[in-house]
Parts: C-alpha cells; structure tokens; sequence
C-alpha cells in the first residue's frame, strides 16, 4: 500500500486494533509519522513500559503494574465491600463514577453454556476464598444487564447465599433518558422498582 | 480512571489518533494489555522502527525509509508521466488500485485562502522544477474535488500550461453507486461527460 514493509506492517497490526479499520488504520498512521516527535516516539516507548510492566492483580484481577493493584493495597479504600464487576472494563467505569469507595473482584467474563465456560474459568472461587479471608459482609453483583451477565449474578448469589449481604445495581431509566427511546424491558424494570416520593 | 500513571497515559495518548475517542482507546489499550505477545510489544517495536527510519521523499514527498522513495526510485515505473496528488493517503488510495505505473508528486495539501496557504507553502516549484528537469510531458491532476483541491488544480494547470500535456481525473457516477444517492452536482458531470456508446 504505502510501498515500504515497515509502514505497512505497522498499518496492518493497528487495523487489528479495536475501533480501528484498514482506511482508519492508514489515518492513524499517517498521522503518527507526521506527529513523530510528540506522538509516535513516546507512544511507542510508553507501549514499552506498559508491556514490560502490566499484569493482573493476584488479588482482584484488576489491571496495574504491581502484582498487588493500588486499590487492593490502598489503605483508605473501605473493606468488607466487595463489587464484582465482569471486565477490567467495567471497573473502570466504576471507578469513573468515583463513588464507589470498597475493594473490586473482575470475574474475568461471564459464565457461558454456548462458549463452554464454567465457573472454574472464571475467577468465582477466588471470590469465595476472599469472601470467606477477608471478612466481607456486602457483596455488589455489578454485572451487565445482558442474559449471560444476569445468570452469572444468580450463580454467584446462589453460591453466597446467607454468607453476605448481597446486592445488584437497580435497573431503570438511565440519567438523560426520554421514555419514547426505551425498550420495554427497561421501562418494566424502572416501573416495578419506582420510588416512592 | 486504571488506578495506574502509565497505562492511563497510554489510553490518554491513543485518544489522540484521528478515529480514536477516550472510549474506543480505552478499549483499545485492554485488548493491546490482553495480546500483549501477539500485539502490544510487536507494536511498540515497530512503531520504534518507523519512528526512526519514516521520512518524507525529498524528490516527490511520499512517506518511505530512505532521502529518495521506492516509487521514485524504481527503474520500472514509467517516466515522463507525473501524477500530482494532495497527500501521501491519496498517493496510498492510487497505488492501491494498481493502474497507474508513472510516477508521483504530492503536494503536501491545497491552496487555501482562508488558511493563508499560498504555493510556496506547498511542493509547487518543486513539481515546476520536476517537470522542467525530468522531461515530463505529461502530468495528471488526482486533487480531491473539493473547491480547495480544483483552485489548486486550476492554479497548477495555468502554471504548466503549454509545458505539458495535462489531464484531471474523470467525475462521473462512482463504480456501484445508485443515481438516488448521488447529489446534483455528480450527476450534473456524469451527463455533461457523458460517452457514447
């Protein structure tokens, strides 16, 4: 394409990139070649940094550079609450709404019949081992709203039952949202779980 | 937002490619932490690798790895015949249809009132230079046909003209394209160019 193998394979290698395509690859490209000095050279070197030092946590799952996360070792974070979130993702998310003040547990994924994952797959008999160490008493099952997500929260439940205290998000009308754009599901969910005023 | 300097200075840095929001980087740089073997290092490697050798073509302005690019380089290309572009991506979107065997010139952008661009600003003595030093005879006008791509076309046409044969490329219904969706203007061209069959 660009007549030159390194470009190329460069371009080839973020197309493989998600969100990005061939023609947005090509963009991507061509802009961090213009940009070299303040894009490319220190992307480049940051993607070195994060490869050598990545890794899960032992503890959580979370993403970081130690092998025990900040927020495991944070000392101001709250214990005995533990939210149990899918997908690095998705603590993030949490994390981003800067409410959440307890310690996390990423699943790794949802339990999937189609996909063959079992919960030996997952990270949930971690989550029974730190439930049972850490001396949880409130668990928050922040699972996506989607079929496989919801069978996992109630596996997990099951399985916790009358150990904690369990919770889940409540579902209902999304903050900004019009009625008119709903889907029926939702507008069931927020009617039966209404407030009283 | 990952509780970690690095890996959110890396998801801040790929925000910043064209195609890319804070969302889609974020994304991006999971699946690149995830791969990392397959992807994340040989990414950064070669990203290293053009960040060092990438450079503009001092003859024609591509992007290769060396003061003088392959296409201009090359002893099969034909010569005598130019093909003006505005970008290195358009050079690439010729290139990939494969039917042009002469030789390039980009220009590096358009002429642009507004922006204050005048031709200095652009390869346009260089490309006076190639056609006067290189026996040219002729040259193809592949600007975008936007009115900053024409202006540029029209003010390169008036310098050249007399020196060279000069051609612009066909405007007409693109390959596949419905009449239902193409705008007044295209169909204007397609009818006033119209062939015989």
């Amino acid at each position: 394409m660009s007549s030159n193998r390194d470009i190329d394979a460069l371009i080839e290698m973020m197309a493989k990139l998600p969100g990005l395509g061939p023609r947005s690859a090509r963009r991507a490209v061509l802009h961090l070649i213009r940009k070299r000095a303040l894009l490319l050279t220190p992307l480049a070197d940051l993607m070195q940094t994060v490869a050598a030092t990545a890794r899960e946590c032992l503890n959580c799952g979370n993403i970081g550079t130690a092998d025990i996360c900040d927020i495991c070792a944070s000392e101001v974070r709250q214990n005995g609450i533990l939210c149990v979130v899918e997908d690095v993702a998705d603590l993030w998310a949490m994390e981003r709404s800067g409410v959440f003040k307890g310690r996390y547990h990423v699943l790794g994924g949802t339990l999937s019949a189609l996909d063959s994952v079992g919960p030996d797959d997952l990270r949930i008999p971690r989550l029974l081992d730190r439930v049972k160490t850490e001396s949880v008493n409130e668990v928050i099952l922040a699972l996506n709203a989607t079929v496989d997500g919801q069978t996992t929260a109630h596996y997990i439940a099951d399985q916790l039952d009358g150990m904690v205290s369990l919770s889940s998000l409540a579902q209902g009308v999304p903050i900004g949202g019009e009625l008119d754009y709903l889907d029926d599901g939702t507008i069931t969910a927020a009617l039966n779980a209404r407030k009283r005023l």
